[in-house]
């Protein structure tokens, strides 16, 4: 991976297709909408032990692995950029929901928190860590997109963990 | 499906671990933390056309899948809690963000604009209709789980669209 010049300023814009015809699954094409369109089949369905076919995985499953994956990939990437060495890493990330009863049908639901483990390895020096994963989730799409103060972060450093906030 | 009885509070819980082995690619394992774990492979690449290699999908065309499949899940299932019939519907939604740059190494992100365009159908009033999108935005995990003010929602009337806010 060379390291990527930065623009001044660029945007990203994804679209998505969804076709549902009676029951939970829903058929969903995402179009990565640049010079180059790139498109996903990435359905959704809901398991057979709360009503759905278990056809496809969930939509919170796919949440959950776009909010891992845009960390990853944003602090591999401004590794790179910050000249800090980074090999293996581990990303684990729970996210929380509740819902609570609106009337006699429906439900209204709200995040109660999500939390995400940053293991950057033994290597590097805990000032790195900390400017690697500072920079990391202010580029991040997917955090950068969620409610203010619910996504908390820790960070692996020697046998403990170190509160990010 | 039969119509699911509502209970007064629950919670979910989804939790991803991400493994990174030094390119864009993060393997990811998401859990469905309930009685009975479900879990389910959702790994996260770049495309080959800006420094990835294009083995699975971008995390952001994951998380267009997840706020797309959230809302249906959520049509779906409380138009049969509130009795309105429906057929198929179609959910199309578009997502921008744009990144600025930070210093001379790194950038910063934010939401532009999220828009859902929802279909459903010409048989239905649209008094049904606007009755069901406000519920199923308000049950909707991932739209509850985002910044206030970036989602809008478009209504397929007729011919045309009724812009909801």
């Amino acid at each position: 991976m060379n390291k990527p010049a930065v623009r001044t300023r660029f945007e990203l814009l994804f679209e998505g297709e969804g076709r549902n015809a009676g029951r939970y699954r829903t058929d969903v094409i995402v179009h990565r909408r640049a010079r180059v369109v790139e498109s996903f089949h990435l359905p959704t369905d809901e398991g057979k032990i709360i009503g759905g076919d278990g056809t496809a995985p969930y939509p919170l499953a796919y949440f959950v692995s776009a909010l891992t994956g845009c960390l990853t990939t944003h602090l591999r990437s401004f590794s790179e950029r910050l000249d800090i060495p980074l090999r293996h890493m581990t990303v684990n990330v729970s996210c929380r929901w509740e819902a609570r009863q609106a009337d006699d049908a429906l439900y209204e639901s709200a995040p109660i928190k999500f939390t995400v483990d940053v293991d950057l390895g033994d290597d590097m020096p805990e000032a790195d860590k900390r400017r690697l994963v500072a920079a990391a989730r202010k580029g991040c799409f997917v955090e950068q997109s969620l409610k203010p103060g619910i996504v908390r972060h820790r960070l692996k450093s020697g046998d403990g963990w170190i509160d990010l906030g």
